[in-house]
């Protein structure tokens, strides 16, 4: 049977003022009505029933998590005792579905994605799902076509076509890329066999914890005490004890650039992993003088800026350019784009300062 | 007797979003623990008892006023039903005192000015009682010694010198002068005749209504009603009928430039009209970046810039310079520094786009 995981961790750093420790990204309406979590499990309702949808999080974004997820059981929603990366969150999330149904597939994605639209990523999870069916042993990745030279993300330069279903062409992978710098972001783009890497994955959930026990066995020794304890009177206090001792590592690196049985699919669609004001920007309509406005504001003389105001507060900008001002709660940002990398140190002297209250 | 009349009208506008139009900048703590309008009161404490001490203000702001002077009689608060500039403001101050004390004495000053230090001031009042207890028919105004160029402030040129009390020199007057531009005020500033015109005065009651009756007859026509109908149960009714009639003219317009026996007092304390968030910057320690901080702010790379919160919120910024950031509540204006003449276009279009509320 297919189940749903999707990863809901995240400290939301990159979204302060309007993101705080408490509520992170995937917990926000950043980009439409409902949040990013409640889109990221609406994008898989047709696909798999709400029983079968695994979120795991934080244990400080448990609770909102359960509040905005209410058809879900609550079971589903598994609170890591410590964030460990992609490869301890997967490990567990396939042993929880293994548990259940040791033949089950899983599709793991990020709760934090905008993902457009939603019918053609839903196809792309119906080949995936056949192409593991076809081949348990596959481990299936999705590459977004790129558009544009991004330094932001990682890239999967594909290899030999393995097969295409459904229009959607699976292909070997030659090589996972971290961010590259803008001369070779180019090259890829250029030589058009350079994948996004998405970070959403099909697989079986008996594969993947083979795979790691393979490709990281210290990581699959160090978890066999939680796999051992779930289900039992001991789960919460093993999970406590060794998830936070697991290695940090990803997913990708953990398994993904090791296993040879790996298929990307290549998908059309638009995604965005937002991270951070300006990926927002990318996502809501302009005015006139390039500014992305979402909330109550008013910008005079103004240009090329991303305003943002919670509901009941309210911007007024006169005579300024390319800054992110944000207005939510008690707290107001006001940065020049071009420095919100290094937001997270401005948020760690925030801290510093005595101000972790607003954090 | 002497009296003190402290004019407190005024909208907010240029202290925008900490200024609201209930809560202007003589009722914010703009400047040190208590607000503007207290630190007037205060400064005349040791001259005037509370019972002579009047404060002429707006309907929108009598309530917030008498909250915040609990020790002046309430009906010592005086709210104007509408605002007609200075020259009716001491026409009814003047007809006020004159009803009590027909050869009373009184003090006229701006309730949003900074004066330091205050020993420097109250000498000068004493002095200013002085010349007008010798003379009962002059008309005393304050001169600052001006330390730059500015072109926000009216100027006195000051002519021959009459007499000097306590080391005061009080002056006759060549000329008033409105806002110079730069260079012109350069050339006030190197005459060393010019003085920044402090818009502060003190004269007998009797003398300023007749100078109105002199050289405003129109004004003081039309003003007879209302000082015929004071202390009697007509005095509302006739006041909120008139007053909204009269004619809209500064003082100094008025009569000052006019009526012959002017005393100009130079006085050497420090002096601000604090007539927008620039002034204010004046007024508080900068960091060693430059900046004006008040409230919980933490500026990273950021110069030059004013940057304000109220009690309870933060203001965070990131690669900026030369901007105003302030977090009022539910409001927050970014501008740039040399664009706070606009402020108040800027908030006339918060009203047009249907923020009245947050203004």
């Amino acid at each position: 049977m297919l189940h749903a995981i999707i990863m809901a961790g995240g400290s939301g750093t990159r979204f302060w003022p309007r993101s705080r420790r408490h509520r992170p990204k995937q917990l926000l309406r950043l980009a439409g009505e409902s949040t990013m979590l409640q889109q990221t499990v609406a994008r898989v309702e047709h696909l798999v029933p709400p029983d079968r949808v695994f979120i795991i999080t934080g244990e400080d974004q448990a609770e909102a998590t359960r509040e905005q997820l209410p058809e879900l059981p609550a079971r589903n929603i598994v609170a890591e005792p410590a964030p460990r990366d992609t490869a301890p969150c997967v490990a567990l999330a396939a042993a929880l579905v293994a548990a259940r149904d040791p033949e089950g597939t899983m599709i793991v994605m990020p709760a934090d994605h905008v993902i457009e639209p939603v019918d053609a990523f839903r196809t792309s999870l119906r080949v995936a799902t056949e192409v593991v069916d076809a081949d348990p042993s596959a481990l299936v990745t999705f590459g977004i076509t790129p558009n544009r030279p991004e330094t932001g993300y990682g890239y999967i330069e594909r290899g030999d076509l393995v097969e295409t279903r459904q229009g959607v062409r699976a292909y070997r992978v030659r090589q996972f890329r971290e961010k590259p710098d803008r001369p070779t972001a180019e090259r890829f783009l250029a030589a058009g066999t350079f994948l996004w890497n998405s970070g959403i994955f099909v697989w079986r959930a008996a594969t993947i914890l083979e795979a790691i026990a393979e490709y990281r066995p210290a990581l699959a020794a160090a978890f066999e005490p939680i796999r051992r304890a779930l289900g039992t009177p001991d789960e919460s206090r093993v999970l406590a004890e060794h998830f936070p001792q697991l290695e940090r590592v990803p997913i990708d690196r953990a398994v993904m650039e090791h296993a040879p049985n790996i298929r990307v699919l290549e998908v059309p669609y638009n995604w965005n992993d937002v991270g951070d004001w300006r990926a927002l920007a990318t996502l809501v309509d302009r005015d006139t003088d390039g500014n992305a406005i979402q909330g109550h504001v008013v910008a005079r003389d103004t240009r090329d800026s991303i305003l943002i105001s919670d509901d009941d507060g309210i911007v007024a900008t006169l005579g300024v350019d390319d800054l992110v001002v944000v207005h939510s709660g008690k707290a107001t940002l006001v940065a020049r784009k071009d420095r919100l990398d290094d937001l997270k140190a401005l948020v760690e002297a925030l801290a510093s300062a005595g101000y972790g209250a607003h954090l």
